[in-house]
């Protein structure tokens, strides 16, 4: 994570380009990720791709001591670019693409070294555990995943 | 398998009516897809839909003895409709729902019972292994295809 | 499951014989189980054994509407003995080879038809969640348990 | 790894202790890695040492370029002594404790920081992959595998 990058900004952005991305998660390839053609198989990028939405979720967490929030996946697409290879590492930037009412939809890129192994989209709907349906994201929570994505940590 | 129903057809269909499939894989849930929060976690949705694939291609090569066609997943993409829960049983139909030049979409709906838990769109390109790049799909290939999908079986 | 079968009964058995189990686990290979060797890796047998012995504990909790035992898993052997491919099915066999005072000892068997693919030995442990720490297995539990391994359901 | 430790030498050693090793494997836990729970499933566990040895072999091979030496898992033992929790880091530490004539056993131990998480022990079989049977280990093999296991890298 780059403290002195400039915030990733609203608009348009290359879901394939590091650049785009401030909040980063890292991950080692197992050998139990590969497949019988010798890469690692498409499910792992789809874990990767979870675990940076599961620590987007932990910080913001983190930055809401009251309130209790819950997500639910709704939906999730993957682009696969390139192989990739054990052993090696991937790191896997999240970042905001838009909010709707009740609902988040982030962009991911898988990383090998400068190489884009893969881009995803995924949607995200604001849940009420009580109810069992979705409801609308509080202001103070779209503030703050904003802020995390735009700066790659939650506010001070 | 319903050998007695009528051939899926072409043309505009729902994917998350079992009606809409003729060719089956059966997967038996594991404690192991379970995540933290009780439920089936959604990378075990890829590996059922990747399963149904597999088994697609499987089908395919038996009926083609000497060509040797090479696929790659290039897209996928999931909407997640219902909870699976430990223990239990799912049902993944696999239809193809278009094809391009050297490419081919899928469309697959994992069932538990008559419930339709999730659908899924993907894309795979076929490849030509020497030249490491696509290829366009040979037309006796493309109709055994397509006869897999709409009869569930390969024609004799 | 065999109803017919006589109890599995006490003392000496051969793991590794189909015949020495009546509690019963179904499973289907997945493509996602394969590792560049193009068999089942090795984590996909410990999983199997794992939901066998999940599936005996949820048969447990059936029968012990007022009580709740939980376990917790100490120490795992397999011992691997035949490759397992693609696409293809295991029955995994699970019995209960010896009690300790908090202790449970498990002998389980991995079957492709007739043949023994695996044999495991597992060691899960009584556990007190309010006390964090091992407890001594209820008589009424250990006496349900036994009958659960010797006749492959709860008694009625 | 330390390169200014002291070869790990021979004779007793405590498994579950870091000083005892000096080829170490880093991984990162994933939120698909946990179970129910709320813990890293044992599954996991085994996925790390497989992991760790996989390492082991590679670096083998990259020390011998003539020779092809194929290995296959006989046997894995897990004793399990913490709860590992999302997120985190854990390094696994491989060595030989003992040679036979075709097979080797590893010992291996899995760290959380100082903490040791679990402690495994495996048998692997020195394999003729056109013979398809055990062989002997080669003498100059046994002696560079001695020497990855004492020293943490290949003798160069």
């Amino acid at each position: 994570m780059n403290e002195a990058a400039p915030p990733a900004g609203a608009g348009e952005f290359d879901p394939a380009d590091r650049g785009s991305y401030r909040l980063w998660r890292h991950d080692v390839l197992r050998f139990a990720d590969l497949d019988p053609l010798g890469h690692v198989n498409n499910g792992a990028y789809g874990i990767f791709c979870e675990s940076g939405r599961v620590a987007f979720f932990e910080d913001l967490r983190g930055s809401l001591p009251g309130a209790r929030v819950d997500w639910v996946l709704r939906h999730i697409e993957i682009d696969f670019r390139r192989e990739l290879h054990f052993p090696g590492t991937v790191d896997t930037g999240t970042r905001i693409a838009r909010f709707g009412n009740s609902s988040v939809i982030f962009r991911q890129g898988i990383f090998s070294g400068e190489t884009c192994s893969a881009v995803s989209r995924s949607v995200c709907v604001c849940f009420d555990p009580v109810a069992r349906k979705a409801r609308p994201i509080p202001d103070e929570v779209r503030a703050l995943m904003q802020a995390l994505s735009d700066r790659g940590h939650a506010p001070s």
